[in-house]
């Protein structure tokens, strides 16, 4: 039996579950800091003991434990380094600590990588070896399976898509750089950059009540369903900026699909993917384009526990 | 004991050595097609034979072969697909042929990630899981190297640098698309552009014979490196193009180290990797800037034969 952990910078979710992502019991509760990381580890350990009770399992029928943690880390130690949503954690053994107490194996990865994990083994990427993921939410995470195994890079910080350059001198990201997919396709970006040149008639402001600086990207998703030509047209841009991206990642790694979140799953097949997919068919050569499979992500709101049930499933080794 | 074999579009390079990549004898001859590829592989089964001979060795201590293939190949059914510089060969089982003929297992890769394989193993990325290579040739080739492992993509055709899009809409390339890194940074294309737009008095048309229709990239850094600011000027745009190419690999898989082939081999330290990292120090966050190591390819003239040979030194399975 597995053990699962989602931990967030507002929000943790514990769950007891299956080798096939099955829950048994889960726990879902706002994340309570007492500034003090090992207090808070033993408050997780305590609560996982009451799910395992709960779900009527003996504590030896634990077998491993995962966590997707909120920022960089080092998988190879189980090291959380310096999560910016967790005041009071640095450097924190968050996988020896909960192994220690539980007397079972435990690894962690950074959010975007647990999702990426979790969308192979329990979603839209199941069966499929050669993967990525883009979270497409208020930011672009994501993360890159290649042959059946997480790509972490040389220090585990690899799978940054968002931060890729796909204008020379482009736009400021809010990580520093510039020109980053982020900066173009990101929700937090995309919407304050549609905030200074969103006409106040567009259906997209009206769906915001009428005040640009309150336009959200799903008033734009929503107006551009509903045929509003501005709102069609900063979402063509948004699928071009991505599109470049993903054509970018097609050409060096060459997976199988590629998974979408947030933003493309509520924007759907008419409006997000099969329009992208006309525009990757002239940024990748036609047998790449036609063996390319992209789609949204299916996990939805059971994503956080089988994020940590997908990080304990991961093989040993690298 | 090991059989490389470089098959290219003019040359063919056989040799027998070592797993330390030592060679105990090699031949290296034109490449000629005989318009039966069956005939072809026998010629080269009997040319390795002599070899074992001449490097005093019984057909019995060859234990696998590896073979550079130039053009699109699949690595798991050693299938060289179509090559366009070796007609009458499409769809070819070259590892199959060689190991029915020669009794040892035989595996294939297109030159690229041969390439790759044999700077990982024998050049200048010893010692590292994570690596990318960039021919920087007369295209961008490359091959990327993930925990150790070669990353071969879905279908096999992972690993094509020269063809992420850095710039939107940006030059048609040689490939058909557009904005591709080979368009910018393609010692062919970056050629056919300089030649459009080389002043007539630049030291670097000076070195052509006066000819801008005669300037090749060998001009331009030689008279970049004597100071011609004409040519300092657009090989420092080329460093740019090539900067943002190589930020795009760091984001999405964290090498350790990023080797660098033909032209950047030529321009050398001072003219090249010295100003690319400066103008990755901008484009990369901080950690990433001073972690990365890039990196002169050092197999020069013994790629050929190490190719072969790194190519059969690969693990089993993928």
């Amino acid at each position: 039996m597995l053990l699962g952990i989602d931990i967030g910078g507002t929000k943790v979710v514990l769950a007891v579950g299956d080798a096939e992502g099955r829950s048994r019991a889960s726990r879902r509760r706002p994340m309570a800091l007492s500034g003090d990381w090992r207090a808070d580890l033993d408050g997780l350990v305590d609560e996982a003991r009451g799910l395992l009770d709960e779900a009527g399992l003996e504590a030896s029928a634990l077998s491993r434990i995962g966590v997707s943690v909120p920022g960089p880390c080092n998988p190879a130690t189980g090291v959380l380094i310096n999560p910016p949503n967790l005041p009071g954690w640095r450097d924190v053994p968050v996988a020896a600590h909960l192994s220690d107490a539980l007397g079972v194996p435990a690894r962690i990865e950074n959010d975007a990588n647990a999702a990426a994990l979790a969308e192979a083994r329990f979603g839209a990427g199941q069966g499929v070896d050669d993967l990525v993921y883009l979270t497409m939410s208020t930011g672009v995470g994501g993360g890159v399976i290649s042959g059946g195994r997480l790509v972490h890079g040389a220090f585990g910080a690899a799978g940054e898509p968002g931060h890729m350059p796909i204008v020379p001198d482009g736009r400021v990201c809010a990580c520093g750089l510039r020109g980053c997919l982020e900066a173009y396709t990101g929700g937090n970006a995309w919407r304050d950059h549609l905030r200074t040149i969103a006409p106040p008639d567009s259906d997209a402001v009206v769906r915001a009540g009428g005040d640009p600086a309150a336009l959200l990207p799903e008033h734009v998703v929503e107006a551009a369903r509903s045929g509003d030509a501005w709102a069609n047209e900063v979402f063509g841009r948004w699928l071009d900026d991505l599109a470049q991206g993903i054509a970018a990642i097609v050409m060096l790694l060459e997976p199988r699909r590629i998974v979408l979140g947030t933003i493309a799953v509520a924007a759907g097949e008419a409006l997000c993917f099969a329009p992208l997919r006309a525009r990757l068919a002239t940024r990748l050569w036609p047998r790449q384009a036609e063996r390319l499979e992209i789609v949204p992500a299916a996990l939805g709101k059971t994503l956080p526990e089988r994020a940590g049930f997908a990080v304990a499933l991961q093989p040993a080794g690298r």
